[in-house]
């Protein structure tokens, strides 16, 4: 088989199916944790991780041989058609390992200005959040919807998610509350789960920092093709990793960038 | 019919279905907020809220009609048995209107002395947590399984969550972090999910303060039905709500109860 007959969105499909039923399996198994404590402190990577990123490793060897993988496993391999895959098999290793369905499979596929195409993908609830040109939707148990994020236009009708009330250092923790404190609600605990709910039309804004680049390029794509917007604290390109603030629309992008820019800066 | 051929956990899984079928509609539109803008403050109470706990009082008043009802919507309504089923038809608003799927439909039956026989109900994953004499199980989209809790036996291995990071007041807030200090890990935002994930053996602890009766019943219930040890903060019943903490096994409870004692005394 080769690239032709199969399309970039129809592959990506390919990898989280391969990569979903690697890992459903592993999700809420007594013995889970055996391995981890052979290694010092808390790095909960599974066999579900390895696995999943192989699986998907290997599809890719197979239909595009000439594209580059950066994996958050098997780290990163060149390709020489200036496209990347990047591929998170499980972002949520703390949720996945407390049972909760905020985890997801990131596979995103990025050219030099940054990612292009994107899938968040919960295998337990089976929804799949997908984002491409064209393309906004989530394919789910109850079928295929199509995705926009709000129209919220002020920080006091905002619902603002990130995962770790510390969010980062003092200063990147200082900054997020600032934002918080002109919010309606801040939420936490969702992992990438957030920026799905964000690209759904559910949620208005999640900020974060300490990202990695495969942390972000999916949810990039996909919350783009929604509506939204993602970028640093500055304002700049995230698809780096970094501080990030992803916003559903420009309006409340600026808003919020106001504040973690005023902050962030000490 | 009558309630001789319907017996008490057949019942509270009519009333769950019901209750699936009058909020389900409603989880994720567009427009869930809208009556919310004429009220004061922040209060999601939405419409599905209403019409669940009218559904599941309607078929106690036709199955059960000498037992009493207290439901968060409602109120309470006296009943002649001694016995009471306990409502709160969406449990976690907040992570409702966000789109999270940590809510949940609560139901319990009570005597005197507490919880016999409780549901915690997740409508969007289609996941039923069931505990009741001899009956301890999760029935879900993958079938249905026996549930137990951990067999945890020291803090440094435990996983704890909590709903807000605020957790109360502030004497609180820093017994929860005097626990969460000694954890291997601390999470958040997971609603009566959470609870529900306890009983599953997913995770150790779960620590809370402000709940009210109809919070905390239907958990009761559960986890105990599954092995493991709910109490307020000096250890003792929590059914009335308050202070709660949720604990897989009584070790595990016993040496989150020390710290929770010392700290919140202040």
């Amino acid at each position: 088989m080769t690239s032709a007959i199969l399309t970039d969105l129809a592959l990506a499909h390919l990898l989280a199916d391969a990569a979903r039923a690697e890992i459903l399996p592993h999700f809420r198994q007594p013995g889970l944790l055996a391995q981890n404590k052979e290694t010092a402190g808390f790095d909960p990577v599974t066999v579900a991780d390895r696995t999943a990123e192989r699986a998907m490793r290997d599809l890719l060897t197979l239909h595009r041989p000439q594209d580059g993988i950066w994996g958050e496993e098997f780290g990163r391999q060149n390709g020489t058609s200036g496209r990347e895959w990047v591929l998170d098999p499980i972002d949520g290793t703390r949720g996945f390992i407390s049972g909760t369905p905020t985890w997801g499979v990131l596979i995103a596929l990025s050219d030099q200005n940054g990612p292009t195409l994107g899938l968040i993908d919960q295998p337990y609830t089976r929804e799949r959040f997908v984002g491409a040109p064209d393309v906004a939707e989530l394919v789910g148990p109850f079928g295929t919807m199509p995705m926009a994020t709000r129209s919220t236009r002020t920080l006091d009708q905002a619902i603002l998610f990130t995962t770790y009330p510390e969010v980062g250092t003092p200063a990147e923790r200082a900054a997020f509350e600032a934002v918080a404190a002109r919010t309606k609600l801040a939420r936490y605990g969702m992992d990438c789960y957030a920026y799905a709910l964000l690209a759904a039309g559910q949620i208005d804004l999640v900020i974060e920092a300490g990202l990695n680049a495969y942390d972000i390029q999916a949810p990039i794509a996909v919350i783009q093709a929604a509506g939204g917007v993602v970028t640093d604290w500055r304002g700049n390109p995230a698809h780096l990793g970094g501080r990030v603030v992803a916003a559903a629309n420009s309006e409340i992008h600026a808003a919020a960038l106001d504040l973690l820019r005023t902050t962030a800066e000490g």
